[in-house]
């Protein structure tokens, strides 16, 4: 294990942008999408979070990823718009997305926009966040390469395809709401794998499709989707409004972001926004998302060492602690991203 | 257990709506409702089907749901509705809450209805099929009174919120996705506690929030979320899309079905509609999902008697073989349901 130090917030943030500048990606660009990691750290989303700028760019340097696509917008309807990302960075095309579906937002009530061609764009808090902080609710989601089997299959087709729901309070932290749908990441079975222990029973099946509490024959087949047949339609769901209505890859369509070589990922994504300034107002929204979570917070705990939490709350309270103290990190980390930010070559690429 | 008869579709879909002209419903209103029962019996959704008028016929006698209110249709936006419900049936409200969105989708490309002060509005399904067979794609929800407690907490304070999802295909039955966000529906610790059998580690806690394998336990407890905290994040962001933003009852604001006496459920639901010919076109569209549906059904099944399917096929089927052959019900279901269809009285109030 390395020592952890703790970065000023602001010195991460530069060197995040200064790593995506020193690859060709435009300043502008490269500021939307270090924003993305840089809070994501932040956020305790450590595995989606500053470290993803070396699978970035080692994919630009492979040609998969073009540091300076053109990205072509298309206003569908007053509140669609379609984009299609050239093989561009997720985080670019995520935070295009995110801010032409606030706009739509603002001038129709509710905006949509599906993306296709594009990658990974890392967690989805972040641009819940951005939309949240413009006032509005929201509604995200995107494809992943396909890392799991459609239910009662026994064969990789469709991803854990991550959705988040955000809305904004009056007097607590924001609503979040950031979630993969399998039971687990698949990185919680090389955990288990490490320290030698077996699986619960749920989380993973093997290359045959049977459950398993074996991690090793868990990490050879797939991990679970929560509900069963419940994450499976969710995971479809997530496809038809990302890929279907963008007209891009999906399923075994998609490739992964810890390839090698030029092909592109394919990745699909769908931004929602909804203005409840349009609704009820804000302020009268505002309030009833305070009863809901008094209500949350009032329950009593099943272990009162662990009192009852809105989603959202942790990570906020994570990245409020990073901007008063600095973002942790392994020292490792920092030194490597200092380096992207010199314009090295990554040294490797970290697993999945 | 009574014998099963088979009834015309054309008998049964006739029976619910005089049943509920019977008790004041207007005719256009009692064949909305009336067809969500219907169709979802058909369906197979028998919980939720035909069944489901002696609740909704006692709860007007009992004059908590009123059978011809004010519903007040306040568009908010282009492409935003909110309806007040006037604490009429659900499926009345559901059925103007559908129709709304489609309208607006047809607009602008998306549309949105947030409804408060309605009643349960059965399974989300039919919903799904009225705007899917309208060429939609789209996303339904609805707040239910508290049966869950939230993630670490011992106490009921949301409920098990069912969300939808639906798409069009080209070739196949369309894409219908209909699930709570519970693992289980409660009636099965009732099935299983008649059994005499216990139930899976995962499905419920007890009273106190410890989880359970003891159908009676659980009975005095609850059902637990779909991925622990993922479904408890869902069931507050069904809360938020529906009671926040139409400003509504949420959380423990909402009473139940099977309550007796005048008070009102105050439940909200949510609709959105996005026309896919104002995004690829829906020709297109069509195409990319059966692409999506032929991955899954070509992954080789686990057991081979059990192949993959998509989410609406098995609903789909049933509800054609309804079609062709009559729908199955218990022979003392029709007797009562031709009962209220005569104006008599429901004879006593299911289990929930």
């Amino acid at each position: 294990m390395t020592d952890t130090v703790r970065v000023p917030c602001d010195e991460l943030r530069a060197l995040t942008h200064a790593a995506l500048e020193a690859v060709g990606v435009p300043p502008a660009d490269a500021a939307d999408a270090g924003d993305v990691l840089w809070r994501a750290q932040m956020m305790g989303i450590t595995t989606h979070g500053v470290r993803r700028l070396i699978p970035y760019i080692q994919r630009i340097h492979d040609g998969a990823i073009d540091p300076n696509p053109t990205i072509e917008h298309v206003r569908k309807a007053p509140s669609i718009t379609v984009i299609d990302g050239g093989n561009g960075l997720g985080p670019v095309i995520g935070s295009r997305g995110t801010a032409e579906a606030i706009r739509l937002a603002r001038e129709t009530g509710i905006g949509y926009v599906a993306c296709r061609a594009s990658h990974h764009f890392g967690p989805v808090m972040p641009y819940l966040l951005r939309a949240v902080e413009a006032g509005m609710v929201c509604f995200m989601g995107t494809n992943v390469q396909p890392v799991m089997a459609p239910w009662r299959g026994a064969r990789l087709a469709h991803g854990n395809n991550p959705i988040g729901f955000g809305g904004p309070r009056r007097d607590g932290y924001p609503f979040l709401l950031d979630i993969a749908i399998s039971v687990v990441a698949f990185s919680k079975l090389r955990h288990a794998k490490e320290a030698g222990e077996p699986i619960p029973e749920g989380w993973a099946a093997d290359s045959a499709g049977r459950p398993t509490t074996d991690p090793v024959a868990g990490m050879g087949g797939w991990v679970l989707p929560i509900g069963g047949h419940k994450g499976y339609g969710l995971a479809l769901a997530v496809e038809m409004l990302a890929a279907g209505l963008a007209g891009g890859a999906l399923g075994t369509e998609v490739h992964g972001l810890f390839e090698r070589g030029p092909r592109a990922q394919g990745v699909c994504h769908f931004f929602m926004a909804i203005d409840p300034e349009r609704t009820i107002g804000l302020d009268a929204f505002r309030d009833r998302m305070e009863v809901l979570c008094a209500m949350m917070h009032d329950t009593p705990a099943v272990d009162p060492a662990e009192p009852v939490l809105v989603p959202g709350e942790p990570e906020c309270a994570l990245m409020a602690d990073c901007e008063a103290n600095g973002v942790p990190l392994p020292a490792q980390w920092l030194d490597e991203i200092r380096g992207l930010a010199r314009g090295e070559m990554p040294r490797s690429m970290p697993e999945a």
